[in-house]
Parts: structure tokens; sequence; C-alpha cells
């Protein structure tokens, strides 16, 4: 173990390119040749297939069936909703055409459509033309669907897993007869994006109302969970917003009511991305590349056989096999546990600090001498590399689910404790504001700021003061203390409680 | 219960009808605004989610990871596949502008893109990009992956399952350092798609080698599995095709081998999509509507309380909930029996049409006499409506479970048999399979034909004549005879065993 860093630079030198490193290393994914799109790699696309079950199988316990709507868009049906279109369906992929021609080698586009297509920046709008079709009465209230599905919105400085111009991820639509039903819809969604959020990333997350500049395009109220990453910057991790009768009206989705009126329905929309694993990345990430939290390990457990002859192999990896076997009999989470026997031809030392950079929360190491005294080395990613356990093999499948639970634990407590040091209720100002959110160095900045929980009037002009300094109201929280203030913006009396902060 | 069908037309009358109407009764799936699309609705779209999570599990259990890779291909990649494109990438969603402006409340397409980008048909050429940078040596192979995703190739006479723009799949594609283990991976997969058509879906399937006619575009070799649809038409169930180093040198995919050279790797690709939908649909259903098999019904069981005055509601509920929740108890396939309480303020009679035309497999009827004698009457959507069967609440899960079990393999046996009957061994001749394939009556199709099996000389050119019967040769069985024949073509001496027939 050479380096003492596997990841170069450190979150403190670069917090960019660290993050950008970290993917590297961890193998997770990579820009594609096409500007924008990223290819997700099994490390990666395995975090997201765990997190979409655990998600997927809450999204169907609170009543919700899944659906797949059509890719594309009729640029008319756009025209329909023009917040809509203010808002983020501008930088959008147009297909105009639906044939190839070859001419000279050269393929040409031909076969231009009567009307262009958009690729979905996400669906409310053929969703909606659905819903008015089949939706005539209260009947058929409350409809309750969800889709997985890829999305694209042209980015003009994409991220990997931060904002693609293609990502991934679900969204739900769904229609209500009342106010009332659709409201507690909206917030139950948030509590279910919460749940994964917190216990499944163990990333912790403010709920809260967003205010009128950051609401959704055609929203009535729009609710989300905001993070904190390690550089302090605030992350969406999801939305769920209540739409009211903005997008039934728009889309004619009528109902007759159990009066015999026709009445138009009440909806609401939420989702969340891939961006969820950026999220991940930016929360647990340390400067030995990734630590993936137990619950969403594509594998939580990887055993490394340590040969030093050849003549040894066969007794090692044996071993190594009984241990695999002894520990995916036990179960976490519900689920057997996921382990891996790294049986390829390189060096054990290389392996280590592979896995070390993927993150899987346990490690095992099995030599010969572990073979004879019937034990292995565990260790913790959440832990210092050089702090291993040994553990009999009698113990070791009952080890290992503690250390996973552990871990899990672990890792939400850190970021919890991380977070709740940099959520700042002492900056009362605007200028104090600033001078908080400005670098000290704005050469090469470092990481600085974090939350500022300060009290804020309400009205939305307001908000505009907030762009000079990058910053924006995050959200105005659930849990307001109620108590009486000075708006941290204006001076002028205030009782509600805000989060202001720089964001991704 | 007035009508004798559920469904108008019945097979007989008009079998393409049949089917678009079994898939409105089962409320299934819908065509949407945009030309060639569908929408998926949640009865469809799960049996889908229960097919996907069958096959991946065994994807996953051959050794394969799932990944993600862009939904744009650039317009010069394909360029580099002349044969793919020949083959079907002409009819394809162009992407040419990248922005909308608003003008005079008209959307207009801006931002004409540099290079047009291509609505991914199939992914050969994008992952072919990766793995030519991800493979380097012999020990990067097996490069094993799979990914769930949506394609659009653009179709001019779409039919929703069968032949829509826009379908979902999965794509397997991978990377071998060895021709023979390129073909075992070949035969594996189809082997795991076998598995998937005849023990999930009930679907009898013959597996074969395409000829040279009908071959993937730059395939060496491609494999299939022919299902018998109840017009005795065939359909294909899925593909797994060896491309030997064609692609690899297509994309540039080499490696290091043991000995130090310089290889180009040895490739397959393999994919099933939601046409196995259409399949399950024409296999199984009958003139009153879907018959799903057990294994990938989203609900396996429905519960329909009658409760003929108000006053009797809350025993009979009560009753069902307690009968629902012993059958959620017990196990069916290694999971928990999927059962359902229609609570829903209509007629029994009614709910009752309903769960036929959707093709639940279980079917129990609780009213209050049941509750009295602590019994359910049970159904069976493979039986006669009728045949009611009374079942002990004491027995009810353990008689449920035995008859999911009973329902799969008789709707296997159903459409084996049917299958098996339909398979001509008679017919030698051209012109005898001219008249075979005949309708008798062109002006209203009846349900003709079957599978010709037969002699074939193994010349393509001889695949020509078999156009003007819109007859193609289906597979060339991999159980061959061996016997020697004459070509029921040209009557040349041939030993290869063909299927012959008219397909989907």
């Amino acid at each position: 173990m050479k380096e003492r860093f596997a990841i170069s630079p450190t979150r403190e030198e670069d917090y960019p390119e660290w993050f950008q490193q970290v993917i590297k290393a961890a193998d997770m994914a990579e820009n594609s040749p096409v500007r924008g799109c990223m290819v997700i790699k099994p490390w990666g696309y395995g975090i997201w297939e765990i997190l979409q079950r655990t998600l997927d199988d809450d999204i169907k316990a609170t009543g919700h069936e899944n659906a797949y709507f059509p890719l594309f868009i009729p640029l008319s049906y756009l025209e329909k909703e023009a917040a809509h279109v203010d808002g983020f369906a501008k930088e959008c992929a147009v297909v105009t055409h639906h044939r190839l021609e070859q001419k000279d080698g050269k393929l040409i586009p031909e076969g231009p459509l009567e009307e262009p297509l958009i690729v979905r920046p996400t669906s409310e709008m053929i969703i909606g033309e659905s819903f008015s079709r089949w939706i005539e009465s209260w009947r058929d209230l409350p409809l309750l669907l969800n889709q997985w599905a890829n999305v694209v919105r042209w980015e003009m400085r994409p991220r990997i897993f931060l904002r693609t111009a293609e990502f991934l991820w679900q969204e739900g639509h769904t229609a209500h007869a009342s106010e009332q039903e659709a409201m507690e819809e909206t917030l139950k969604m948030l509590d279910v994006y919460r749940k994964l959020a917190e216990e499944t990333l163990a990333v912790p997350v403010i709920l809260g109302e967003k205010s009128e500049g950051e609401r959704f395009p055609g929203a009535v109220k729009t609710f989300t969970l905001e993070a904190m990453m390690q550089d302090r910057k605030a992350l969406q991790g999801g939305t769920s917003h209540y739409l009211g009768q903005n997008f039934a009206k728009g889309n004619n989705i009528r109902f007759n009511n159990k009066d015999g009126e026709m009445e138009y329905a009440y909806t609401t929309s939420w989702g969340v991305t891939t961006r969820l694993i950026g999220a991940l990345i930016m929360a647990h990430g340390d400067d030995d590349g990734l630590r993936v939290p137990p619950k969403v390990a594509p594998k939580q457990v990887v055993i490394i056989p340590v040969i030093p002859k050849p003549e040894l192999e066969e007794v090692v990896l044996a071993f190594a096999e009984k241990a695999a076997q002894a520990i995916s009999k036990e179960s976490y989470n519900g689920l057997s546990v996921r382990v891996h026997v790294d049986k390829r031809d390189i060096r054990g030392g290389e392996k280590s600090w592979e896995w070390i950079k993927k993150g899987a929360p346990i490690r095992l190491e099995i030599g010969p001498r572990d073979v004879e005294s019937e034990s292995v080395m565990m260790m913790r990613r959440d832990k210092p590399h050089k702090d291993k356990e040994k553990v009999g093999m009698d113990d070791l499948s009952q080890a290992v689910v503690i250390a996973l639970n552990e871990m899990q634990q672990n890792l939400f407590n850190q970021a919890k404790t991380y977070r709740d040091q940099h959520i700042y209720t002492n900056i009362n100002t605007f200028d104090e504001m600033k001078a908080f959110f400005t670098p000290k160095n704005p050469d090469k900045p470092e990481i600085h700021g974090g939350f500022v929980k300060a009290k804020w009037c309400g009205d939305p002009a307001t908000e505009e003061l907030l762009k000079e300094l990058k910053v924006t109201i995050r959200c105005l929280p659930l849990e307001q203390s109620g108590t009486e203030g000075k708006c941290i913006l204006t001076g002028k009396p205030a009782t509600l409680d805000a989060i202001f902060a720089k964001s991704y």
C-alpha cells in the first residue's frame, strides 16, 4: 500500500475533481462519446438497481402501480403547457426525421415528420393526456401510477450523475378527488423518499417546502429533501409536487364527483433520479474513494484469497468458498448477504485497494495461516484500513451481519454529525451571509459555507438578492419553530424558518 | 353473465382483431397518440415486471452484470456498421436539434446538432465503442454485460406488443477470448430464454438456428426460439447471436491473448422484448379474454366479496381479508402468493367478468353464506367459469397453491398439444406446401396452416421461393434427425430438418 490516499486530489484540495476521480476509481460510470450522456458501469448500476428495488417496493406498498408511457411527446403537447416549457422543456432533444438514407457512403436523415417529437424531459404532458381519457368518475380515483424511465434534458455543463443529458428516474403521477387527499399523497411520497435517503442511502435530509422562486413550473406547492454534501453544498435529493388543479385544467382531467358534478382532478407528481448516486458518493466518499452504505452495496462482503505459493491455492480457495457459503446463508436487511470471492489472478494488495476504492463495506482476507487457524481477517470500509479483526469461522457470518448493521448506522451518523456541525443559526443579516458564503481564496475555492438557517419574510421578490451570492433558499423546513425574528434579507419582521445554501 | 363470450370477435372469426380486443378487455395497453408507441398499463406492465425479474435473476445467475448505455448513438457510428444499417437501422428516430424556441405561440426546433443522433434501435454500436476501450488483455475477458432499455425502430405498420416503434427489452452483450467460449455463451443464453418461455410463460418453443436469409445482420450464427400462436403462425420469442469477430473488427475490440499477441475478441448478443407479452396473449388467450400463467400474473388470486345487503358488508369483507392474509402467507414459485381483495363498489358479476377478461388465475367468491360455512367458492381461469369448487377455510391456502401449480402446467400442456397437433411432417413438395399455406377463403382468412417440418438442402438462394407464400424458414431445429430425404424446395437430396411457417 504505497499511496496514503487512493484518490488524488483529496476532497480538501479540489472537491469537484475528487468527485470525478472517485467515480473513476470505483469504476461506477464514465462519460460517453455522446455529449452529456453517461455510461453507467456495473458497480454504479448495481447501486441503482438496489436503490430502485427498495424504492419500488415502497411505492407499491403505498398503493401505486407501475406503468410505461412513450419516450416521445408531440411538440403540440408542450405548447399546451406554457409554464412547463418556460420552466425546463426548452433544452430538449428534438426528433425531426424517421429514416436514414445512404448517399455516397454517408447517412442522411430523411422522412421529415409532420410534427416533430420531443424526447420526454418529464412525462406530465403525455400522462396527462391518458389521465384525461381514463378518468371519468370519482370511482376512477385515486389513480396512483409510477413509471421508471429515462428522460433527456439537454445540459450545457453536464456532470456525471449530477447533471446529465440523459438520466434515469422514477416519476409518480397521481390524480385525486380532493385537495386534501392530493396533499396527503404529496407528503406521503416525500416521506417515502426520506426513508430511502436516510434508511437506505444513509444520507440525512431536511424535508421542506420550496419557496416560490424554486417551485416546479406549474406546481402549487413543491416539497423537497435537502442533503448536505461534504463540501457543505446542498443537493436536492428528490421532489414531490402538489399540482392542485393546474395540470388537470391544462390536460382536461375531469371527473364526475359524488354530487354528480364535473370537477377537475387534483394531481401530484414526484420523482427521484440517478442523481441520488451522486449524493451517495459526495456524502460518504473519503480520500480513499467510495464508501457504499451496506444496504445498497452490490457486493457487501468481498473475500480476498491471499496465495503466496501456487500449491496453496486449492486449500485457500476452498476455505474462501466455505466462508462465502456460510455468509450468504445469513440475511441482512431482509435479503441474503451479497458475498463475492475475488479469484482474479492479480496480487492481493492490488485487489484490496480496488475494493477500498469501490467502497465495498467488508473485506475478508484469507491466507494459508488463516486456513490453519480456521479464521479470517475482517476489515470494514468505515474504519482505518489497517484495523484488521481476526474472526473465527464459527462466528464469521454473525460478525458480518453485525458489522454491516454498524457500518450502515455509522455512515449515517457521520454524515449527520457533519451536516449538523455546518448548519448555522447565528447568521442574521445579509452582510453576514455574504461574508459566510464568499470563499477566502477565489482563485482556488476551498470548502466553505454550509446551511444558514435564518428567518425569511416570505416575499418572493427578495429571492433575487441571493443571486449575486449564488445562494438559494433550499427549503422552508416542515419543522418550523414558530418564533418571531427578523428577515435575513430585508430586516423586516419574519416568522418563517428557511435554509439558505449553495447547491448542486 | 349475459354474453357467452367476453371478446368479440372470437379467435375463429377474426384472429388479429381478437388479439386487439383481448388487450383492450384486459386493460393491458393501448396505442398512444404518438404514432407506433404504446402505453403499457398496469396489468400489462405488471406481467412485464415479473417476467423481467425472473429473467434478470437468471441472467445474473449465469454470471452477467447489468449496466446502462446511452439512448443516443452518433450517426457516424452507424456508418461503421454497413451490415447493421442495411439490416434494420434505417427506420429510426433521428434527433437533429437540441432546443425549442417560442415564436408567435409556436415552438420551433432550434440548436441544430453538428452531428445528428439516432435513438438506439439496438446498442451494439455504442457498447462496442466501450468494449474497445475496456478490453485490453485476456484478463478482461469474458466481459458479460446486460442492459434493460427502451429502443426505437420506426414501424410502418405498428401492432401493439408485436411491433411497436418504441419497445422495451434486454440486450446482452458479451466478449470472449475464444470462439468456443462465445458459442457456448450463445447457446447458454438461448437455453435461459427457453426456460423463461416454457417454465415461466408456459409457452413451448422450438430452439434452432436461423437460416442465412433470416440471420441477424452481421452475425455468424443466429439462434432463435419459435413458438406457435393459436392462429398457427410462428412468433420468434427471442434471439441469441454468435457474432464471431465481425463486430470486434468493426469496433476494434482487441485483446492481448495469453501468447502475448493482439487478437480480435469473439462477441455475442442476445435479447428478448415486450413482444413476449404478445406471445403470451396469443398462446393462452381464449374467447373470454386473457389467461395469464400463474407465475407471471400480477395478481394470482382475486377475492370477490359478494355483498347482497349493506349491513353484511363488514362481516364479508372481514372474512375476505382473513382469507387474503392466509393465502399471502403461502409461497408459490419462491414468492408470496399475490392476492388481491376487489373491494370496489360495483356488482360482483361485473367484477367477475373483469377478472376473467384480465385472466387472473384464481377467483374466490365470498358471500354471507360462505362466511357462515367458513368456506369460499374457488374458480380457475383455465376451467369453465361455472366450475366452482367449495373450499373450506382451513384448506384454502394449500388448495390455492395446488391450483396455481396445476394451471401453470395445464396452460403449457394445452399450448404444447395445440402446437404438436399442427406440426406437419407429411408435406414434402413445394406444391403441397403452397396448398397448405393458402387460405381457402382469401376474402376472410380463416385460421389455417401450421409448422411444416421438412427437409431443406441448405442453399440460401432457395429461400427466395418462399416469398410468394409469405412463408419463411423459422429455424433449423437444434434437434436434427440426421435422416436423408429430399429438399422440399428443390427436390434435391437433403439432410437438414427445417421448420417452415408464416410468422409474426
